[in-house]
């Protein structure tokens, strides 16, 4: 046993805080391994952990022709799944503009008198470039026909064509007419990915302009940092089947948006901005999530400075899996916490 | 761009919901990684992410007296740091004896009016193994010296010499008792890892034997499958630097503990109990912890059933670190939490 007593000395001083650590001890090497699907969640979610790594995850295109041709690729089968999801979850959808911005209007079927006068505000994720027109109506259709909610889905301009702060400026012009004709305190703002950083990007603009504030906001798994910092970064690097990395087409798509500007300007990575007097906010991330960490730092901002601030993270899944299989229990049960979120926040 | 065309055509196969997945295609390869320590926390923490792995992890003691001297090694560093956190935390400590069962009555120097009449009682962890006597005080101290509140820490016996169901008895000997002279609705239990598998088990227990229940609860990164399943078993091996995996000396604890009994027996494994009925619930765990899954699957059995349960998720940290460096901010931020969600559900 005298590995033990080496031990317990060696125990006894990682025990003291304020430890200094080298820079080169401190890296941790993780040895390859192999990771089993799951037993722990829904036969859906395992097809989609046991998925392979996603085919595009490594795809640069080096112009805007090969940005539009990448786009317009995977919009394809995104589109071509729409009609199918409306007709299931009775949920009809109608193109409108407001303030001259280009969006969707997502209305269920049936609504109940709870949720009459209320109007969910939804910002597309795809990066800042994919989920143009219809293929960004997704989880739009889905929160309208789980929630039995009314929502704006907000087509807004995107690079090559249009970057930063074309996508935002066109998502505060919607905001900012809304808020005219609607009651603030019976509206909320929600979006996934780049839709999440969004959301946060517009009540930190809102805040900024003095704008009213939505009466809670959902941002999942929101790309709060653009900037490659955040420990899931490199530890669910791999791992996450979705994304797979940053340095992937991923990180080009920041720079792409960016155009130059700062990446840890809070409008482009809003975990660096200031969340006093944030609405009450719920996030949605899984364990296997590259936004694991950008997902958590901002939960963590907010409950830091008092905002009422749910997390919740389902087991197993990659990035934004809770919208990927439209059917399953745990997608279901995601946006279940989100409508019931905004059913105990906004007015009725 | 040939490339994205057939990336397109796979990108449609796996976007359709309930694909049949094979196992091995499933089977994810992750290479090997460095994983630098994340600039997002504080240099408290920074310490604790880059320190090596735990130096204890593969230890396999292999009889009764191997298991005794190992768990004499570990304790004694941790005793020894105990007097200057009560003096810098302000908090006292006795032992006493409650229904027969050994404990320490742990109590800040000074109680707010609004904590007089509250109780919390704690569960230390340590693998149903570690952690005997004074060595399984340490969360018991923090939160008495964050919380502001009375604490009782249940010195339960363990294995060797005492194996499942000892353990659940003296906790549940101790809470039969107390709740004869203490109102339940002021009262709380709380502890990490194993001591979060206890506090879930006390509540089975409490139900199945008609015993008032706690006001609130707090399993920190509960030991809630001790059948390693779930996926941050295998996602976060080796990442985890406490824990490491479960192959280590923890699985030789499970099977030590059980006896021949059943993992998967609620009250071994609480994850695959029955949460109807749960009192409100705050959970903690770290991105890195190998026990994430076992904190998430909690939190969403919990949420399934309809139980007010929060999640609180610290960046880059491995198993029940924010129990490690006493004096950090994301230390006092766990514990915080902790004492803000018990401040809200106890009565005074």
């Amino acid at each position: 046993m005298k590995i033990l007593l080496k031990a317990a000395v060696v125990l006894a001083a990682t025990a003291t805080p304020y430890v200094h650590v080298q820079a080169e001890a401190a890296m941790r090497q993780v040895p390859a391994r192999e990771l089993p699907v799951p037993e722990t969640v829904s036969p859906e979610d395992q097809a989609l952990i046991g998925a392979p790594l996603s085919p595009i995850w490594n795809v640069h295109p080096t112009s805007a022709d090969e940005w539009k041709e990448f786009v317009a690729k995977v919009a394809a089968p995104a589109i071509a799944g729409m009609p199918e999801l409306l007709a299931k979850l009775n949920v009809k959808r109608e193109q409108a503009k407001i303030a001259g911005i280009k969006v969707y209007v997502i209305t269920p079927e049936t609504v109940p008198p709870e949720n009459h006068d209320r109007l969910l505000v939804h910002v597309h994720g795809g990066g800042y470039v994919l989920g143009p027109g219809e293929a960004g109506n997704r989880e739009a259709i889905l929160m309208a026909g789980y929630g039995r909610m009314k929502v704006i889905s907000i087509d807004y301009r995107m690079p090559p064509d249009f970057p930063y702060p074309a996508a935002l400026d066109d998502a505060m012009a919607v905001w900012r007419e809304l808020v005219k004709t609607n009651d603030p305190k019976k509206m909320a703002i929600f979006g996934t990915s780049t839709g999440g950083g969004m959301t946060l990007a517009m009540v930190l603009r809102a805040k900024a302009e003095k704008l009213p504030l939505p009466a809670a906001i959902a941002p999942g798994t929101p790309w709060s940092d653009m900037t490659k910092t955040g420990d899931s970064y490199f530890a669910n690097e791999m791992v996450d089947n979705v994304l797979v990395s940053n340095d992937g087409w991923l990180g080009d798509a920041a720079k792409l948006y960016a155009n130059g500007h700062d990446l840890k300007d809070p409008l482009l990575s809003p975990v660096y901005g200031d969340f006093h007097g944030f609405p009450p906010t719920v996030l949605t991330t899984g364990t296997r999530d590259l936004f694991l960490s950008n997902t958590v730092r901002v939960h963590r901002k907010l409950r830091e400075v008092g905002v009422e601030a749910v997390l919740n993270v389902f087991e197993g899944q990659s990035h934004a899996q809770y919208l990927a299989s439209p059917y399953a229990p745990e997608t279901k049960e995601a946006l279940g916490e989100i409508a019931q979120f905004f059913d105990a926040h906004l007015a009725k």
